[in-house]
Parts: C-alpha cells; structure tokens; sequence
C-alpha cells in the first residue's frame, strides 16, 4: 500500500507489474516462470470461467478432464504440431524414483491426447457432434515471461469438438470466435477485432486459425482468444473415425479453441490507471465497497449500522464489502479499493447520515453523485451499469481512434514507433512481405477480417495489387 | 449398453470398473496410472466442487492458485515431508529443450510451495489468519491405480491455513473436519466416522491428521478426507513468522487438509447396483429424465409434448433431461438411465396420458408412484428428498450392522476375513500391536474416535490394559 506505482507515462511495463504486485493479484513465484494468483486474481479468473462455462454450456458443450501428461510420441504424430511446440514442452523423464521408458510431456495443449480418446470412443455419425471443453492448467517453457501474458504454466479452457462435415467444424469455430468477442466486449468492456490468422501466425497443425484481438493503453494489440480449424489433420494423424448413414468410413472434421488467463492481463492493461487496476462491474470481485466516516464514537456506532445494513441489502444482487476497520482512515481505504479496482464506491459520513444518502464514487472518473437510503439497492444497479457501458465506450473510443490506415510503408514505420496501434493496410498475400514488415517494425498481421476489408489496393510493402486489407499492429 | 457388468457378488472390484466404464464417468488413458475423466464423471466433480466450495467461503476462505512445479530442494526442508512423498514424485528433469538445473518435482500436495509465499506474504498478526484453498490437479506416482480411487494424477481441493495460535489451527482443522463430514452424509449421503489417524497414518509433515471414514459395500473402508494440524513444522521449515501486537516474532501455526476425485469413486462404491452408478439427488448431474412411451405416431406427437412441457417445467428447479430418442426402446432408456444413475425417471404413456399423470420410478429400488400433471415440481421435489434421505438411511443401517465389537484377536481375524466391517477395538497404543495388526489382518486403525471411545478395557493384539477403543478396518 505505502509502494508507489510507476505512472504508465513513465515505464507503461513496470507500471503493469506494479498495479498487479501491488493490489495482490498475483505474485512471482520461486519456480523461474510460474506466477502465484493471489485471491483477488483468482475471483477475476473465476468470474470469467462462470461467464464463459454457462455461454459454452448454452452451446451444447460439456466439460471433461483428460491426463496432465501425455506420452512424447503422440505429439509426433502430427508434423506441424511437433515442431510448433516440441521446443516449449517441459518433459517428466523420472516418477517414482525411476526413469520412465518414454519420457512423458506436461500438455502444453491437449489436441493429441484428447483425440486418441476421441479415437476410441467414436464409432458412428450417430456418436457426433463430440462437443467437450476442459478447464486445465498447461505448461509452454517461455523465455521471457510476464505476469498473466506469458507464464510457464498457465490456466486456461480448451475446447475439443468432432464433427461430421468441414462446414459443421467450420461453424463451430465461428461460433466459438463470437462468444469469444461478445464475452470481450459485454464483460470485459473490452472491444475487439475479429479475423483469421495467416499461415504464419496460424496453430500448429490447424487448417485455418481465428482470433480476438484487443488494443492496449500503450498501443499494443492482445491476442485474447483463438478458435483453429483443424480440418482432418489430427483426425488422420488419431485416426478419428466414423461410420456414415452410408456404411462408410469418414474422418471427423476437428476444432479446438482457447482463452487463458492471459485475459486478466488484457483486463490490467485494457482499463487500469495510475491508481491501480480497474475492473468492469460485470467481472469485479468486488462491485461496491462502502466506506463510512466518522469523526467521534457516537457517529461511528451509528454510521456502522447503516453501513453494514446497506451491505446487506445490497449483497442480494451485488459483490459488496463494507470496510469498517478502525485503524485505517478513509483516505487511505479510497486507495485500497481503487488499487484494486472496485468500480464504485459507496461513502457515508455525519452530513450524508442527516441527508439520508450515500455519496457514490465511481472508480472509472471519481464522478460524485448522491444516492439517497430508500432506493440504494435500483441506483446502485443503475450505476454499475453505466459504468459497465462507460468502460466499453472509453476503450471503443481509443480503439477507433487508435485504428488507422497505412499507404506508405516509411510513413507506417515511423508512425508504429511513435504511437503504436492498429493500421489496416493492403497486403498482397506474400509472406515475404508480411515477413519484412515483421523484422522491420516488430509489427505483425493481426488478422485478416471476415468481411468488410475487401477493396481494391496496393500492397503496403511490395505495391503489388492486393484486394483486401488486413489489420498491422505490435503485439503482446 | 449391450456389455454385461460383473454382478458385485461375483467380483466387486470387476463390478467396480464396469460401471464406471460402461456409464461413461471415465476411462483409461493410455498414460500409465492416469485417467480420463468423462462429461458424467466430470459433472459430478462440479457438484462436489460447488457444495464444497460454497462451505468453505462460508467459513472465510478464499481460492487462489499455485504454481504445479516445486523446486525439488524445496521438498526437503521438512524432514518427514520429503520421506513421505519424494518416492512418489514426478520430476521434470528438462524444459525447452535443455536440461534444468534444479529439477521440478509435479505438485504431489502444495504444502510446501505455498507457505514459501506465505513466508513473503506474513508480516504482522493482522495479516493473519490466512484462510486459502486452491482447487488443482496433483501427482503422486502410485505402482497400483485403480478408477477414481488411487490415480497417478488426481483432481482436488487443498486447504492451507496460517494462525497466530496453536487453538485457532486446532479449530480450523476440527472446523473442517466438520464440513467433510457434514458433506458426505447431506450430499453425497454417506455417513461416516470421524477421528484422529495414529501416528502411523497421520500425513507427512503433521502434528496430527483427523479423517472421515466411509464403508463401501463390499466392507472394506475408504477414507474420504483429512484435515492436518500441521502445527509449527511447518513454518519453522519455511521460517512462516509474524510479529505479534507486542512486538515479538512467533512461527505460524499451520493446517491443510483436502478431499479429490476419490469421492466420485466412493459415490459408486456406497451407491451402485449390479444395474449401474446410482447418485443421490443432491450430487446427480441429471436428476429427473423422463422417458415417454407410445405406440403410434398420433400418440407419439401428443406425448412428446407432454413430455417436453414437464421437462421445461421441472428445469426450472432440478437437472432434468427429456430423452425423446426416437430409434431407441423406452425399455433400453430404462436401463440406459439406470446405468448412468439417474435417481428419478418419470414415465408417460398412452394410459398415463389419459389419466394426467407421470409414473415416477425410483432408481433406488424401483418403487413406483403416480405423479398428477398439475402437482408435478412439487411432488418430484419429495421424491427427490426422500430418495435422497432414504438412500442416506440404508447407508446408515449397513454402516450399523458391520460396525461389530472386536474382543478377541483370533475371532476378530476370522471375522474381518470373513465379512469385512468396522471394528472397535482396544489398542494399547503401542505402533508394535499396530503393526501385527496390519500385517496379520491387513486391517489398519481407520481412526481414534474424537469422544464416545474412553472405556477401560484390553489392548485386542497384547492384552494390556487400554483405556479408549478404536476403530479397525480393511481399507483401500
């Protein structure tokens, strides 16, 4: 509490690490990689996996849970996907005080020992559509790792559907890729650009791969959530089969598709400030915290009671803490909870007592209002909710304002290095030219959109035609 | 469905693995000792999950998570701790390609990465206590595994707990030793006794151990959960301290204590029939389907309908599914359902239909009732009590009739081989009357009762005097 946090204007990164040390989100942990998330970073991740796990559910998906480990064979089996995470994996070579006969993998995803499962168990048409999702945690041995973004282990979903035919996959993935951006944007008050990853940007072993992507305070994008195609690569390489109505034998068409925590980070960086985190209402741990004030024992016996009243009667519908410890004076109890990122905040002094109201305080702007004691419970609702829509608005603002179009490869250069953000460009289809604004701007392409791009133009590097534009940006 | 499932009679253990693999809760992997938990079996690990879960906050605790690694020199700090459980590790030897200097052992409990960071965390005694507990998968590699019961990688809950006094550790563990209890006989309807372990049995690391003990069905016990006074070992071990008001330094008293996946395991074991899994109400990932019956197209339209209507009706309050499976035989759903331990099934056919009503069928013993259109969310929520209490009752009575007075060694060895059971014994106290015990019976002191066992009597194995009895049984 006493620590000062680095402004963002300052270092926007040690800020993003201050924010999170310092409202006890999480933690470093003594294994090289691997964070501690703390209570408040948890109930975050909790809040997300409720509103995820019921639109999933809603779908028709179920959860299931499959090995931690999985033998290093299988993740030869598939070309690309060995060679896209081969490189990451930490290997158990010893259990039970003896070496093993073949060195196990702690997952860094689990496409290939869900779909020797799913190998097994799937015998008809009649057996699919498979429509499961697991909660797990994973492991990628990253060398620079950062709170939430990039961690060794890492907690996450991931779904795992068969299907019948490539337009069923294919649907499901654009299924998927909405809840994903509706999610982003309802919950999260994070708005975000939709589209498909190029080849080089694409899974390991998927066909075509989809993506949410969101604009950070600093002007970096974020990768919030992937949903691949996986067309029949792994169905071939697990020999996933089904008999048709037909008689014959198909492979499933496959999809699978993932957030992680990684999207706490996006939360920290999306919406906190120099005063600490700053949670949208629909994903804060705490909603309202009331904060009474006192000058002598006999206001504060009766500022209490109606503190904690008001708690309880909002507790019905809300995520509320009354904070009626002694020692601590009000100021400093302000800093606490806007460090950690309670969107409002209810006072209540001696003058608000005689007035019969609380004096509301949001989080987002500090904007004051006055609520009066008999309609606490529908304005508190009707202020958790604007401040809900004001979060979105303020960061679909900066992204519009921060999206801009890049016809000159020079003027783009220098434009990226000074303010970052997102730049819809034309591209020719060349990964030479998507590989030389990579290495010459650490830009990379965010994704191309599913509609709305086409037009005719030239490619940003090469001047070739190009027919659609895609999305620029440094990212995360 | 069209395999057969080994009668209990004939081979509990075949039994055992046959419901569990033929109703689709789980099924091996082919990682050795690891296994897949399925959508049915997942379900159930949910509802575990949000019952406990809802107690523990109630009692103040909070969820966070730790990281899966522990650093292998961490291990050793405490003495016991290492000798207990480094035989059973997992260790990473090797991650991104190259080989670690230190090696990771794979979390086989978290005692001891966690109060690593409770020894950053704790400062003052206002910092204390801490109250957390973390859901996670854990690995412990085991030479015999069997489905849910004994795993190399299992799911569960692990609470860890810091105190200023050696009485409030105390009354965390007995506090929770109460939930487990209270748990298993209201939701998972299995009573159990409870106790302390013997020095013997106690975990590695604690001052003392108190458990549940449950009776399955073949008469071997099953410990469902324990809860670890660990005392000072700990925080001396990880230097754990806190300043006291006065200003001293004082080691942290510590608990932890934990159920997992091996509930879902005594769930069928206490439950199940030669039909199938049986789950009580309160835990059953459906509790009410409702299986229609007709004979021609006309009737089948109206039924359907009347079917789906109760189903939407009855959502609202119960897990419910409507199996409206057109190709399939009501009595193939029958048995489907059995199977699956669905504790409720409501019929409606044609004469059903004329008469208003549903016939509602017990999953516990078939019995039969009929069930009027217009009372029906009420009189399926009785069933589903009585079902519930009832199931607890039968439980209870087997509980009773196997828990014999054991008095004389010989007898008793006759008698444990015989027909298995809890047995309340006078012991001595002596680890050497323990131990003939163990390896002449292979029964082991399940627990010391807590109250109710002071009575002078003589040691069961040496015949000294003995002034409390305890409770003998096989286990697994």
């Amino acid at each position: 509490m006493a620590k000062v946090i680095t402004p963002r204007s300052e270092d926007y990164s040690r800020w993003y690490t201050d924010v999170i040390i310092q409202s006890q989100m999480a933690d470093y942990s003594p294994v090289k990689g691997c964070m501690v998330i703390r209570p408040l970073g948890y109930a975050v991740w909790e809040g997300i996996q409720r509103e995820l796990d019921a639109r999933f559910r809603e779908t028709g998906h179920q959860n299931a849970y499959f090995p931690l480990f999985i033998p290093e064979s299988f993740m030869h089996r598939e070309a690309e996907h060995v060679e896209g995470f081969a490189p990451e994996c930490a290997v158990v070579t010893h259990g039970g005080g003896k070496k093993l006969e073949e060195p196990l993998v702690v997952r860094p995803t689990s496409e290939t020992i869900i779909y020797e499962m799913y190998a097994r168990w799937i015998r008809s048409y009649r057996d699919l559509p498979v429509l499961i999702n697991q909660w797990a945690n994973v492991v990628r041995w990253e060398m620079r790792t950062r709170l939430f973004l990039r961690t060794t282990e890492f907690l996450w979903q991931e779904g795992h559907t068969a299907h019948a035919t490539e337009q069923e996959a294919e649907e499901e993935v654009l299924r998927i890729l909405e809840i994903y951006r509706a999610f982003a944007e309802e919950r999260m008050a994070i708005p975000v650009y939709t589209g498909r990853k190029t080849a080089s940007e694409k899974f390991a072993g998927a066909l075509r791969t989809y993506c949410i992507e969101a604009l950070m305070q600093d002007g970096k994008a974020l990768q919030g959530g992937t949903s691949h195609n996986l067309g029949q690569n792994f169905s071939r390489a697990f020999d996933v089969k089904y008999q048709t109505a037909a008689g014959g034998w198909e492979h499933c068409w496959q999809t699978s598709w993932g957030v992680s925590t990684r999207l706490i980070g996006a939360l920290v960086m999306a919406h906190g400030d120099d005063n600490g985190v700053n949670f949208p209402p629909a994903l804060a741990p705490i909603q309202v915290v009331l904060v009474p004030i006192w000058k002598s024992d006999d206001q504060k016996a009766r500022i209490a009671e109606v503190a904690q009243k008001a708690a309880a009667e909002l507790s019905r519908s809300f995520r509320v803490k009354a904070d009626l410890r002694d020692e601590i004076s009000p100021g400093w109890k302000y800093n606490e909870w806007e460090l950690k990122g309670v969107p409002l905040r209810l006072e209540i002094g001696p003058r608000d007592l005689e007035a019969s109201q609380f004096t509301a305080v949001r989080r987002l702007d500090r904007r004051k209002s006055s609520v009066p004691f008999g309609d606490l419970p529908a304005q508190v609702g009707t202020l958790l909710t604007s401040i809900q829509s004001d979060m979105l608005e303020r960061c679909r603002a900066f992204l519009r304002e921060s999206t801009r179009p890049a016809r000159d490869y020079a003027e783009f250069r220098e434009e990226i290095e000074a303010r970052g953000g997102f730049y819809r460009a034309h591209w020719c289809g060349d990964p030479a030219c998507e590989q030389r604004i990579k290495e010459e701007t650490k830009a990379t392409i965010r994704c191309v959109p599913l509609d709305g791009n086409r037009e005719e133009g030239t490619c940003l590097v090469c001047g070739r035609p190009s027919h659609e534009w895609v999305y620029l940006a440094r990212a995360y």
